[in-house]
C-alpha cells in the first residue's frame, strides 16, 4: 500500500530534528545517512537506483511537474514523504541557495577496486580536506567517466552537505571507496597499470607523459600535498607547468587537468 | 618616523568593529577596502607592491621570523599595526582555518584592456556567482600567466573573504576589471584575436580549436551559462567533451581546462 505524505509544521517535530542533526558529521557517521537537496539532484539519485528514506518538500510545491513526479516515486518506493511548512523547510534547507525539496538517503561505499577493467581510471585522494574540492572532483570524475574515487586516510566527508551540493548529483553516480593509507599502499603493489601522482619535484610534464591503463591517479592533500610513502608507490610522477613563481593550483583544478589528459582520447563531442 | 604597534584587547574597539564590518559587501563597496588573511598571502601582497592600511596580528606571534618581517615592513610603509588579543583575533579571523595575521588593503581595479599585447590571454566572466569559483579562477589565471580577469555584469565580489582566500594570494597578482555587459560587448567589437566562449550548443572540441592571439576567453555564469548577446560576440564557440549524460563541469574547472589549452604551448616545466 502506498503511503501518504504527512504535513509537518512544528520545528520541534522529531523528524525535523533528526534531519537537522545530519548536518553533524558524527550523526552522519552513526546513522549512515545523508541529505541531498534540490529536485535535479534527486532526479539523478532516482536514475542511479537510490531510494530516499525520507523526502521533504515545501507545502504546495509538489502539485505538478517534476516535483510531483518525485513525490509519487518516493511514495511508491516506500519512502516517508513530509510536506513541510515554509518555516520547517527553512530550518532544514541550506542557508545559501535553499531548495524546495530535499531527501535523506543511505550512504554508499564500495570495496576497493579488486580487478580494475582494462580502461578504468580511478582517482585516489590522500587526505582531501575541503568538501567543496571533493565534490568538484567527484563531479569531474563523473564527467570523464572515471570508475570511482578512493578516499585515502583521514578525509573530509563526501556526504557533507557542501560536498554533495558541489557534486551536482554525481555523488549518486560515482562509486566511492574509503581506505586507510596502509591498505591503499598494499593495493598499489598489485595495480597493473600506471599509478600517476602530481608532485612538485617531478620532472615530467603531465601533458607529455603516456599513461598505461588501467590508470590510478593519486592526488595529495591541499597544502601539504602527497605523503612520501604514497609518492613512492607511484609509477609516474608528473607536474603541471605554471607561469611565474606559482607552485600550485587548486586541488580540484589540478585533478581535472590531469584527468582530462589521461582520459582525453576516450572523450569526444 | 616609524609608527609603533598598538595593543588591542577590547572587542568594542572601533578599529575592531570597522574591520569586522568589511565582511559586509556594502561596507567593502563604500570603503573600497578588503581583508586578506594569513602570512603567505601577505607576502604575495608585498611582492606585488600592495601596502596594508592596517595589519593585525596575534599578540606574541610576531616576535621573529616571517611574521616579524611583515610587521616591520608594514610599520615602515606607514601602516597601522595592531597587536590583538586572542579574543579579538578570533572575532576578526575567519571561522574555518583562522590565521594569526590579517591585513586591510585598498581594492584595486584596472581599466579594461585597451590595446592587449600580442600574446595576451584575458579571461572574462559573465555574472560569476560563487566567490570560491571566482577565487579559484583568479588563481588559475595567475598560474597560466593570463593578463587579467574581467568581471562582466553583476558579479560576486572578488574582494569577499572567501574569494580572496581561494586566490591564495593571486588576488594581488592578477589585474581585475569591472565592466557592464554593454561596455563589454562594445569592447569585443575591436578585439583583434579570437573571443572564445564555451557553449553547450558548440560543435567544436576545445582541444581541437586553434586560438588566434590575443585571446579573450569568455565563460558564462554557473547554471544559466552565457547570455545570447555575449555568445554572439564570440568568434569561436567550443565545448568540453564529457562522458555519459553530464552536460557541465564546475565553472572553475571548465575555465582551467580551456585556459591550459589556450596557453599550453607557452607553459613548460
Amino acid at each position: 500500500m502506498t503511503r501518504e505524505p504527512k504535513a509537518i509544521t512544528s520545528l520541534q517535530n522529531e523528524r525535523v530534528k533528526a534531519i537537522r542533526a545530519l548536518e553533524m558529521r558524527k550523526v552522519r557517521k552513526e546513522t549512515g545517512l545523508f541529505v541531498a537537496e534540490g529536485a535535479s539532484i534527486l532526479i539523478t539519485a532516482r536514475e542511479h537506483g537510490f531510494v530516499p528514506q525520507t523526502l521533504v518538500y515545501r507545502a504546495g510545491s509538489a502539485d505538478s511537474g517534476v516535483a510531483r513526479g518525485l513525490v509519487t516515486w518516493a511514495l511508491k518506493e516506500g519512502a516517508e514523504c513530509l510536506e513541510a511548512s515554509e518555516a520547517v523547510l527553512a530550518k532544514l534547507a541550506s542557508k545559501d541557495n535553499p531548495q524546495a525539496m530535499l531527501a535523506v538517503f543511505r550512504q554508499r561505499f564500495v570495496p576497493p577496486p579488486d580487478k580494475p577493467k582494462r580502461d578504468d581510471v580511478w582517482v585516489a585522494l590522500e587526505e582531501v580536506r575541503d568538501p567543496g574540492n571533493l565534490g568538484t572532483i567527484i563531479r569531474t570524475a563523473d564527467a570523464v567517466g572515471a570508475a570511482g574515487v578512493i578516499l585515502v586516510g583521514t578525509s573530509c566527508d563526501p556526504y557533507a552537505r557542501e560536498c554533495v551540493r558541489a557534486t551536482m548529483g554525481s555523488i549518486f553516480a560515482v562509486p566511492l571507496v574509503r581506505t586507510t593509507r596502509e591498505a591503499f599502499l598494499t593495493s598499489c603493489m598489485s595495480w597493473r597499470g600506471d599509478i600517476v601522482g602530481t608532485h612538485l619535484d617531478a620532472h615530467e610534464d603531465f601533458r607529455r607523459a603516456s599513461y598505461r591503463a588501467p590508470t590510478l591517479l593519486v592526488m595529495g592533500s591541499e597544502g601539504p600535498g602527497m605523503s612520501e610513502e604514497v609518492a613512492k608507490a607511484c609509477t609516474r610522477l608528473v607536474k603541471i607547468p605554471m607561469a611565474g613563481q606559482l607552485d600550485s593550483l587548486n586541488l580540484a583544478v589540478a585533478t581535472a587537468l590531469v584527468l582530462y589528459q589521461i582520459r582525453g582520447a576516450g572523450l569526444s563531442l
